[in-house]
């Protein structure tokens, strides 16, 4: 039931290798990815803020502060979260079999999981199958790394760029998977974003922390956090090219980059929207001319997280009041009689009031689309933001009551 | 679908007529409902915190402040509510007309709509029958006045206590209609609960207060909250016990008053919640030992209002990854090696870690009710809370899919 079509084609990245096969942690495909980074590539890492991060997280943040990662081991079936220590011990178990076999310092694998809470990861599953992991690593699975970390989603998610920089052609891949459990704070559950240009790790986290501002902490799914979301940024530096040299953050050589990178990540975000669990919409919500961010934001998500405004966004149905609703409630202080409201192209609300010109027909025809903007304006500032959500359908459920079982 | 059974019995109360009849604001069905209350009555009520509260939330605040209610002229199909100040308008409009045909101050009229938002309400369909709604008025009617503010409730609602107060017998009977864009934030849309002691209004704002805060903000069905949320609590003064005579309050004859007060409004609160639209669970979420109020109610609510938990809920799904998601999720600083969750009477996790004696079976049996406690201990102070919700189930989709069209 995704939404929109699925790019597929992409560029590897030079110094990054993959695998990705079958362990047993699901009961049927692929569900451990190995990725490989050259020597001298750095890292930026952003992780769920929730207070049950699960035991990967929690080893992957303590390594990271550390090491420069050779190694990140990603499962998919079991998150390795909501079991206390014997998570962590799992964590590590898996990461201290990996650097024997790989010949690294521990702190340079950084482990990841995604899958169900609460239940004990079976490492030795998972150690077992390191030898062929390691064995098989290569520069063109990056498509069948993405199908290997997906859990409910229906399809891989990858966002793919190479474009001239400092006169040299430079490579941005990454991938991405969720589709339920999604409204990532920080960073969201998982993305792997890697690069062939050189950049410092404080670089790194300066870019990653700009690109994933305007992406994955700007969707929702459902509203729910996971215990898992981590999103990765690494840079090979087999370019050549060092976007530290010459200039200012976000100047210069940064600055393109920047520009590139966002986009990358923004089209990762989307894929998860248009991947979310029983979607059959694609919907921003822009809210405009606000007074701060968090007026802006606290709009936007009362709407896109409204199961009243998803469920009638999955009938097609311009149930208007709903925006209304959702706006009323999201405990902004504005002065209703500025407000206007937009769907698509087409002025629902003016200054507080039903548009005189308004008619139910121009608002079905709008909804019937398969992508739908929702437009605020608050007409109280100057900040802009936009959210990107998913309809709630009868899909939904079904998918979320079964999942288990 | 609702869940559990549903009391409809009552006591009348003296100094309280009712009526409720079809005027055409919905399709099919009573759509009209008028209260009226004997001279010298007090009225107390608390209202929508939505900035974009109705038309009839505007004028009845307003109204209440320069008089003691005579009469409430209530109507479902048609929430006047973001239509502008045209709404203001058609909201004074009918009270107007009632406030002449009744021979009473237009103050003492308070309008309530509930229905549609962003519609014009058909004000003359409603003043053309505001004669006959006078002359049916009768002590007895109060099943027929909450059938006649029902919109996709699938049953009335009342509750209802006699007791002995000081040496006499006293009544307190009340209404409450809502089934969807349930969170409500201090009063939900709509309830109606009259006594026949006699209170000042200043007591009862005290009283409804109180009780309002351990019943009907304490309930979520889908974490929307309506434009024209209402809560009214008045007093007739008929059995001659004067609640305000004889002490502090919280002491003596109010004290005890509360105490049945509070039962009523409680009835009336999961009366909504077990007639949920979609509902096929009942379900209490119970957080002990927090620091603050504050603490309680964000990890209770983001339990309650999660997608995921409420999902797993309509599957009898004991999948406690997802309390686990939801605590972490919160945005609430605790020890998580600390706490305790338990499903009824079964602890699945304790000082953080799974319990060891947990089996499925154990949690299976618990979810397979209809009415289910969630309880979670977080050993960091000596405040509970309890907040009750539905699960979210594929109906719920439907009807919300469905509403307008």
């Amino acid at each position: 039931m995704a939404v929109g079509s699925n790019n597929s084609s992409y560029h590897k990245v030079a110094g990054v290798r993959l695998s990705s096969l079958a362990c047993g942690v699901k009961r049927t495909g692929n569900d451990l990815v190995l990725i490989e980074f050259a020597p001298g590539s750095h890292t930026a890492g952003v992780f769920t803020q929730s207070v049950f991060a699960a035991a990967p997280v929690v080893v992957g943040k303590a390594h990271l502060k550390h090491s420069s990662p050779r190694y990140f081991l990603i499962n998919s079936g079991n998150a390795n979260a909501g079991v206390g220590d014997a998570g962590i011990k799992d964590a590590m178990h898996c990461c201290q079999a990996l650097a024997e076999l790989a010949d690294t310092p521990v702190e340079a694998v950084l482990p990841f999981s995604t899958g169900v809470i609460g239940e004990r990861l079976p490492a030795e599953r998972i150690v077992a199958a390191l030898g062929d992991a390691l064995g098989s690593l290569d520069e063109d699975s990056w498509i069948a790394a993405a199908r290997g970390i997906m859990t409910t989603d229906t399809r891989p998610k990858i966002a793919s760029r190479q474009f001239e920089l400092g006169g040299k052609v430079v490579t941005i891949t990454g991938i991405t998977k969720g589709a339920g459990m999604i409204q990532p704070n920080m960073a969201t559950m998982l993305s792997y974003v890697a690069t062939d240009v050189a950049a410092s790790t404080q670089t790194l986290q300066h870019c990653l922390r700009l690109a994933v501002n305007k992406s994955f902490n700007r969707i929702t799914v459902d509203s729910d956090t996971s215990t898992n979301d981590s999103s990765m940024l690494t840079a090979t530096g087999q370019s050549g090219v060092d976007i530290d040299v010459g200039g200012e953050k976000g100047s210069g050589m940064l600055g393109e980059f920047q520009v590139v990178l966002d986009a990358v990540f923004l089209e990762l975000a989307q894929g998860i929207i248009r991947d979310a669990e029983g979607a059959t919409k694609f919907v921003a919500v822009v809210v405009n001319n606000g007074e701060t961010v968090k007026d802006c934001l606290s709009i936007a998500y009362s709407i896109a997280n409204s199961p009243l405004m998803k469920t009638a966004i999955h009938a097609s149905d311009a149930n208007w009041g709903r925006i209304v609703m959702a706006i009323g409630k999201a405990g902004v202080a504005l002065d209703i009689n500025k407000l206007d409201i937009w769907l698509g192209d087409v002025c629902l609300m003016q200054a507080g009031q039903k548009h005189e010109a308004y008619t139910e027909i121009q608002g079905a025809a709008i909804m019937a689309h398969d992508e739908i903007t929702i437009t605020i304006d608050l007409h109280a500032g100057s900040v802009s933001e936009t959210v990107w959500t998913s309809d709630l359908s009868q899909e939904y459920v079904r998918i979320n009551a079964d999942y288990r079982s």
